[in-house]
C-alpha cells in the first residue's frame, strides 16, 4: 500500500523516467484510437512546426498519473482530479521524467494536493498541472 | 485536416465510442508503467469499493483528447491545457463515450474552449472537464 | 535506485502481484515467438490435462524477475543467473505474486542470493527456484 | 505435434533467432511490470557500463523457451526446470540466437535433459544453461 495522508509531508516529491519511444506512442495510439497524423505519419509530421512525430500529450500526462498511482501517494491514491498544461512537445525519443510533489494537505478530508510537472532530457518542462487525490486509508 | 476556427461554431460537439477491455488497460499499464494493483491485480480490486478491476482515468482522459484529434476539431489541433474531474470509475467492459463541446471561441487567438465528458453505457458520466486547444490552421 | 548490499538483510523479502490476463499470454506469445498451442490454441488446450490455455512458464519467472529488478535489491541490480522448478500451471485469469527472499549476502563480493517462489490466488505455489545477483553500487 | 522421446536423440539440435528491437524490449516491460531504468531510461542506462538500455535477461531465456515449446522436442513438451547464467547482456537491436541440445534422454520416465545457449551477431554466449521437459506423447 501507499504512503496514508499521515505519512505524507509539505515538499515531499516522487518521480518516474522513461524514454518514450515509437512504440509507446504507436500503442497509445491504438489503445485510445488517437490516431492523428502528428503521431502516426512521418510525411505529415516532417512538415509541421515539430519537424516530426510526436507522442500524445495525454501520454506524459499518464506518467504523472503512475507516479502518483505507484510511488507518491502509491497504491490505494484515489484520483479526484487532474488539471496539466502542454509548454512543450514530446518528441519520439525523448527521456519523460514525471514528477509530483505534495503541496497541500488536507488532513479531516484524506486529502492530497500536488503540483505537477513532467520534464525531457534537458530539463526542460513539458507539462506543468496540478492533482488532487484522496491518499490511501491506513491499513 | 481539421476544422479551422471560422467553420466552427458553438455547440457543436463530436463523440468516440469504445467499450475499455481488458487488453486495452493492460497495454495502458504497460505503456505508461502504473501496474497500481487497482488495475492489474484482480484479488486485490475485489476487496476495493469498486468490486474489480478499474481502467486507469487518464485511459478515459485519452478518449477525450481522441475526440480533439482526430473529431474536433481534428487533426492540426494543437493542446493547450485539459482538465479533468473523475466522478465514477470506468470498470473493465465499460463502454465509454467521450464527448467534447465548443463552448468559446477566441478568433483572435484562434484558441476554442472545449467543455468535456466522457459516460458509460448507462449514461453516467464518468469524467467532468475541459479543454484549451489551438484550432487547425487554414490550408 | 536500489538497496546496496549493506541495506539489505537475511529474510528480507519482496513481492509483485499482477492477474495475468489473456493479453498478456497474447503478448508475451508474440514478442518470444513461443505461439504454442497450449498458449494460443483453445480447441487444442481443452483438450489437454490443464483444461485450458495456460501461460508460458517463462512469464512467470519474468514476474519473479521484475522483483529483483524494481523492489530487491531494485534498479541496479546485475542478474548473474536464475533457475526454476515449474510446479504448477498458470492459467488465463491466475493472480500471481512472484516473491523473492535474501537468503545469503557474499559482502566481499557484492553478491545476493535469493530464493524465489510465484504462488497464485490460493497460496499454491507455481513456480520455485533460485536466483544470484550482484546489488547495487552505492550511489 | 511436437518429437515424442522415441524420436529424439543425443547431441539434436534446434534453435530460433530473432532480433531484439525496442518494441520487444517495451512490451516485455509492459508486461512483466520490469520497467527497470536499465531497459526503458536511455539517460540512465547510457552511463552505465552497458552504454545504453538492455534487454531483459528474461527476455533471451524466453527465446530458449520458444524452441523448446515450438521446436525441439515442440509442442506437447511440458517444462519441469529452466537455469540459466547470464554471460553478458543483450543490447537493443542485437539478433539473438536461442539454441537447445539434447544431451540426456531418460526413456523410462519421458525426460529430456537439454543444454541451452542464447548467442548473439556476433557469435557470443549471452546465456548460458539448462532444461528439463518431459516429451509430448505419442499421438
Amino acid at each position: 500500500m501507499g504512503y496514508s495522508i499521515d505519512m505524507l509531508s509539505l515538499g515531499q516529491t516522487g518521480t518516474f523516467t522513461k524514454t518514450i519511444t515509437e512504440s509507446d506512442v504507436y500503442l497509445f495510439a491504438g489503445v485510445s484510437g488517437d490516431l492523428n497524423p502528428a503521431h502516426v505519419n512521418e510525411e505529415y509530421a516532417k512538415k509541421t512546426t515539430f519537424k516530426g512525430r510526436i507522442a500524445h500529450g495525454m501520454l506524459g500526462v499518464s506518467l504523472i498519473s503512475t507516479v502518483v498511482g505507484m510511488y507518491l501517494p502509491g497504491p490505494g491514491t484515489i484520483f479526484m482530479d487532474v488539471s496539466a498544461k502542454f509548454v512543450k512537445p514530446v518528441k519520439i525519443n525523448d527521456t519523460i521524467t514525471a514528477e509530483v510533489e505534495v503541496v497541500e494537505l488536507i488532513k479531516e478530508k484524506n486529502i492530497v494536493k500536488l503540483k505537477t510537472r513532467a520534464f525531457n532530457q534537458n530539463g526542460i518542462n513539458v507539462i506543468e498541472g496540478s492533482a488532487t487525490v484522496k491518499a490511501p486509508l491506513k491499513g
